[in-house]
């Protein structure tokens, strides 16, 4: 059995802009937790504007955090109430803590929970550290034959999940995704998943465009060039965030459709008429409930690819570099393992080749 | 058995805001349709908008028109392929006929059908006439214990049972509804028919506040004194158009809940965390399917007054009136009854003293 | 502040047919728990199977227990999690513990809870003592306008909500109810509630149908006298748990229908062209999730009536009494009153008499 | 243009167990209607139930009358209100005419429509002749990558939709079939299809479990070998007819889960407590809406294979034989292919080798 240390290092936002490795104390476990030593942490858009803001809509950084909340890892350690045979397992963990107690949580809407603590948000630490604590319940056990990249990278799976869920998304559907970044990557597969006939992608990027077809895409569009009026999707999701692309996705869908806002755009203009008189449902998801059992088995069937959509590995001391890099276009998804410190080269470490 | 005459008088919409009755045939009986005798007929904002701007949204006014698309009368004639013992049988009229073949209509959608022929939407015309057709199943027998004026409103009705079903309304709801015109008191009744145990009324006009009260509403808030934020309902219907009132409605809702559009603004600025981070469905009515057997039972039962809603009562010759009279705010719903000339007095007429 | 004792009195089923009155301790509060002191609880006809046959399915009785689980009282002390300022309000106890972790608890179904810990199922002890622990959320204050009977009945009001909503009973519904007993004449006021135009009762004792009729039903048929064929119901709750009840309520139910079984019949002989070719839903209930908040809103706004129902008031120390009586054809709720050691006349009691 | 003969040759139900070849005028076609010269018709049990028993529950042949529902064609003339440039079309019919008016028509469940005409469904004739008419909707246009065969089998394909629909099989489900005939295993593929990751088949014989093999099962089971016991399906199929594989496989579903009929038993000893305590939803399926367009794509996708399925090619005289064969379990499909008189070697024709 692993001996805990005490202390450990974390990559922790001590202010906006600037990240320091500090030394913390590993988290005690509670009876019904596991403490997990946290191997792989994708790097979300979110990581990205709080490094750069510190704060998102009405959560505000107001002390230092440690941010990452995809992630994945082996259990060290249980708590009294855990089965101790868990000890040693590797597993994909849901970053989030329902209160159990209140009405959403006892419905079966947990991620709509007001005393919700989700890793990273402030004020809760996340997980680009080496250990971390979850309820047991919440660290799922995965096979060998999936990766501790793609097992970290189950959270975004989720996302996708949660939005192909609440668009209802069903076979023979034709389903338009707008923005080919992970999320609409990721999306897309799972629309192809819960049998979606046609998946098309529209990105005003052509290597994003390009890219996207590599993942069972049917069609991809250029937004600047062609317009979507017409294309009559059962289901939009999108995964842009950007105002214009959510405006061209609601007429592009058809009468009784639904549009789902996974991208975080602020305002929008909306037009009324648009969205009443074709009884379109719009609506967005917030996190997920439910849909890390349902990501193992994407992953595990093949039917979603995680791993090739790793582009850049790095080292705990390299959270800062994983949170600026050369920009989002040229990458898809970046890795922080925490338990290396430092990696040579975090593009081919992506490729498997470090 | 009443003789059908070739002519009818119709009250004709000849270009904008002119209004003459005219000489017209009566209608041909298809083998699948009724002649209906019209009884009354209930001026809707739309016909209002019709008269006053030509156009609604795409649909565009190009030649004279008859408006006026809630109503009741008698049947007087039937088709070869009708029952002829409906002959007589007084009857609510719901004034759509979809195409029943698209896959719309296939679905239970037939409101969504792009071939929709509606009363009054140009270029089909309505109902401020002494006959009309419709197709056999469109024309449901009414009980004498529902008067014509209530078989009319019976049209509205269906919209508040629309905005209730599409709403999810159900036991133990707060509902909140925007607006207190006869939309908004219609659908207030059908709420309470749903079962919601709260139903709140906003609206920035004081004699409408208080005339909600009468109808079952649990409370009523003045939005320009008060704000609705940490309602926390279930449902928000608006039946205001009101871009403020959507976008306080919206804040006003619970997390998961229900967004239901009836009142046609044209666009409003839309906060996408308001939505999407709090899971809410944004979606709206466009007319009905199936509501006219609901409404029956509902006005039957008593759960819904519709009589008491008629502040006026027309002649065919006072169509042009009806559509202009004094103003909305202190009448709530303007009746035709096209088998009369002139009323001499409306006000009085509708109070059933005329 | 009540001091709260050490041991109680408690009514204990020793063993099959044999109960006695026993001290024991009053029971220690867990931090999330408060302790409630009992006031009024009903007899279900579970306990009184369990008391006759010591096993219902199952479930059996091996050691002694206290049965009871339709209670109401007033919190004397609470857990250290739990807010002080409860202490002193009355309560209506949802009945049980699900274990909040398991896939179901999970997604809102925590009623299939596999590790589920119900009153008055072996092993768990129900309410016939002074004294219970729940945790804090399964107790809802109410307000002085709910009686302790009313209260303690708002546990089989949940079954009939839950089968109302499990049968998705909604405006216009024409509803069958098979079983004129407590549960049946709940359901049936449920169903109005939920909006059902009409609701049917079916018993074969005459004393029932009359008694049902003064709850809001529109019609009451005697099965042996009356064919139920061709009554098209939308939804059919079975509260009779009668073979030939069932069976001729499936056949009432219109195609596309739903039957829900609350009442426990063992085995029947089931048609499946009845149930296939008309695609019926035929599906039951096992307790319920997240009803009390609807049912104390439904009792408090009237539109359920449950004391009128209670027709004995018994004492602890005649818990066998209140178990076997005179027959349940000519009871409908029998109520235990924890606090009092006895009562003069059960049946005055009911009525306030005593 | 294809001239159209008056007559054709028909091959027609006499009496029970007698087939034969008439000549029967070719039937007009209506206004709204396509007339089709007939490719390929699938032999369904049906069929053969009726022929040997001359009735299936309350369906009694009273009169001569063609058999065969699951049909392909080409489109060689059309009613006065079809688009003429359908004429030459392969098209898969859905072999229905609901009456369009009435209440489950318009509320999307036209399969209950209590005025269907089915084809072979007496008094309605079917596709064992050349040309049928069918309403124009009703046949679909099918791409040249589908063949005659695959599209007369869209017409089980659509059973097996309408199984996965009524059974809400998603991502992620346990499904569970009984019965590794046609029926079952179409349905196999459409539960993948679907999204589940895990389908078991359950059949007595060895061949059958062997062949289910091919088609994406990633289970099978030998009932008489092997308890289903715990297997814990969210979703049972039947398409055995079997009492004891209905038992078992209720037994086999989870809490919660759903049970669809599809095999037509006649009565089977059901337990209440199997069902009610644990929530399972028992229902069926008679015959489909909408699921042609789905099917296609499914067809056309690859998703689901059908060519493989036949085992026997029969001409029209052939009919008889196509209905007895050498039973059930060495074939699949036997299809009819009315525009050949006589097939030398039906099982090599199956193979494409005739």
């Amino acid at each position: 059995m692993t001996e805990i240390p005490r202390t450990m290092n974390a990559s922790v936002l001590t202010e906006v802009q600037s990240i320091a490795v500090e030394q913390r104390p590993v988290p005690a476990v509670a009876p019904d937790e596991v403490l997990v030593q946290v191997a792989a942490v994708g790097v979300c858009g979110s990581d990205v504007h709080y490094y750069q803001h510190g704060r998102i809509g009405d959560f505000v950084v107001e002390a230092p955090i440690i941010l990452g909340h995809e992630l994945s890892g082996r259990i060290v350690a249980v708590g009294d109430d855990v089965d101790p045979a868990r000890i040693g397992r590797r597993v994909a963990v849901e970053p989030q803590r329902p209160c159990r107690v209140c009405e959403f949580c006892k419905a079966g809407q947990y991620n709509l929970c007001p005393k919700m603590e989700f890793f990273a948000t402030p004020p809760i630490d996340g997980a680009f550290c080496e250990y971390v604590t979850i309820q047991a319940d919440f660290a799922f056990d995965i096979p060998d034959s999936i990766s501790d990249n793609a097992a970290a990278l189950m959270e975004p799976l989720s996302v996708g999940i949660a939005a192909a869920q609440k668009g209802g998304v069903k076979v023979g559907d034709r389903v338009l995704i707008a923005g080919g970044g992970p999320i609409g990557i990721i999306a897309a597969q799972v629309a192809r998943a819960f049998g979606a006939s046609e998946v098309i992608v529209s990105d005003i990027n052509p290597s994003r465009r390009e890219l996207a077809q590599q993942y069972g895409v049917t069609r991809v569009v250029d937004p600047a060039a062609e317009s979507l009026d017409g294309l009559d999707a059962h289901v939009f999701i999108d995964a842009s965030g950007a105002a214009p692309a959510i405006r061209a996705g609601i007429r592009a869908t058809r009468p009784g459709g639904t549009v789902v806002l996974v991208g975080s755009a602020d305002e929008i203009p909306f037009s009324v008429p648009d969205v009443a008189m074709r009884e379109i449902n719009v609506t967005g998801i917030f996190r997920y409930t439910g849909t890390w059992p349902i990501a193992r088995t994407l992953v595990e069937s093949g039917q979603v690819d995680l791993d090739s959509l790793v582009t850049h590995v790095f080292g705990l001391e390299q959270v800062e570099e994983a949170l600026t890099g050369d920009g989002a276009l040229d990458s898809l998804k970046r890795i922080v393992r925490p338990g290396v410190a430092r990696v040579a080269d975090p593009v081919a470490a992506a490729r498997g080749e470090a």
